[in-house]
């Protein structure tokens, strides 16, 4: 196992999974859309679960002794164990809010761990047809061009992206606005695209210097995106600086000029 | 002035033009670029000149009689006077912040004013290839077809968009934020895509139910949206729920059924 050569294999068909999935995104997106709800703010749709059904019933072909861990599964029944075996870990549909409104951030996010590393990750963006690749060790990619993190040195220069998140109580509500706040005082601008996984990649392709997230929904958000932007020469942390734990539902990225400086801002009375 | 059939002509003239500075803007979007600082979070592109210079050269070769505001040009000169008169009135590239980053929202944005109405609209973004059109009467369309806004009926499941805007002070600052954090406490999420002129489009279009934006750059960053808007069958207005002042620096957006819902929850102490 995780020898260069399979590697190469596991990220090919991951493309595979991912592109043919984009097809149903692609196709949906441009449709009336039949949505549940999964409470006041998150959505899921018929889309979301034919791709995870796609993308599982490709892999688990090729790869009947991996284990898999997906948003729509994984969500069902309730618990994600992550084991030291290779395990792709899916979010069939990335940005289900902005699919369900047509927005164009949306994506699938394919990532595989092995001893619990990041080693291989798709981000696949079907409506502005961007492919993000990467592979631990052999670099990252946007449609097969070679891509790296941004060369900003200065907080104050750096473009940042977060999110707003689904939870609409005062106290979260509060404590997420006052951080951004904070930095928004200290950077040069603030987006929010609504695809966590596209924030990575935006990082690993420097559009963006900064990002981060807190209680988002899984590891399916951010196993993809990982090694996208550790390949192209960035850092994924914990928020609070500490190393990345990818169940944690904390993630922070740039490169590593910039994670000194982005982690003290973070830091911030609660 | 103002025929139906000079309107058209118009509206080519306007396509013509945004689409030569697009090519610009393309070909800046994936170079280097040289950056001036217009304050802390501002910039201003090589690109950005060349773009209003293009444009303007063109439509006052072709409409010599018509008066101009820019936002380079008269940001340089500091009035801005609108009259009665055909006033062509462009900004060469909304989003600067974005085209700087490699951040794909950005824009050409050209509005034609007649007796002080919004009556032509072009909105170009080259990198996504989606050029928004609109003719006062006629309707509004991206890449040739027609686009209606969406139509949701409640806050709660809107889509909302909004920039943190350029000050930096904390006063301003802490107000932004606060009505930020009003505002997310009633709808579905929050986008900021950095482009005042593409998030009217988002509405025109459907992509997003609500905006609003309070102290942008000038007339320039909403005379072309505001057109698309209204033919698309939305409602652009003050944030106060009084109607639009294109020279106001505030704007709001949305379909009919949101507006009184979205100006109460836009009320807040300040």
């Amino acid at each position: 196992m995780a020898k260069n050569d399979s590697l190469s294999d596991f990220l090919a068909s991951a493309v595979d999974a991912a592109k043919r999935a984009g097809e149903i995104i692609l196709k949906g997106f441009y449709e009336t859309k039949h949505v549940e709800h999964k409470g006041t703010v998150d959505l899921v749709t018929e889309t979301d679960k034919a791709c995870e059904d796609l993308i599982f019933n490709h892999l688990k072909q090729l790869y009947p002794t991996h284990k898999f861990i997906g948003e729509e599964t994984t969500a069902a029944f309730g618990v994600v164990e992550l084991t030291d075996e290779p395990t792709w870990i899916v979010d069939p549909l990335d940005g289900t809010t902005n699919f369900v409104h047509g927005f164009p951030f949306v994506c699938v996010s394919i990532g595989l761990t092995i001893g619990k590393v990041p080693t291989v990750g798709v981000v696949y963006n079907p409506i502005m047809n961007e492919l993000f690749t990467g592979i631990r060790g052999k670099g990252a990619f946007l449609n097969g061009n070679p891509i790296k993190v941004s060369s900003q040195t200065e907080l104050v220069k750096s473009l940042l992206a977060t999110e707003a998140g689904t939870k609409r109580d005062k106290p979260t509500l509060d404590s997420t606005m006052n951080r951004i706040n904070i930095l928004l005082a200290k950077v040069r601008s603030l987006r929010m695209t609504g695809s966590c996984a596209l924030n990575l990649c935006g990082i690993a392709c420097g559009r963006l210097d900064l990002c981060y997230e807190l209680g988002f929904g899984g590891p399916w958000d951010v196993a993809g995106g990982a090694v996208i932007v550790t390949e192209a020469g960035g850092l994924v942390y914990d928020p609070s600086g500490k190393n990345f734990d990818i169940t944690a539902q904390r993630v922070a990225a740039s490169n590593p000029h910039l994670k000194d400086a982005f982690v003290e801002a973070l830091q911030q009375p609660e």
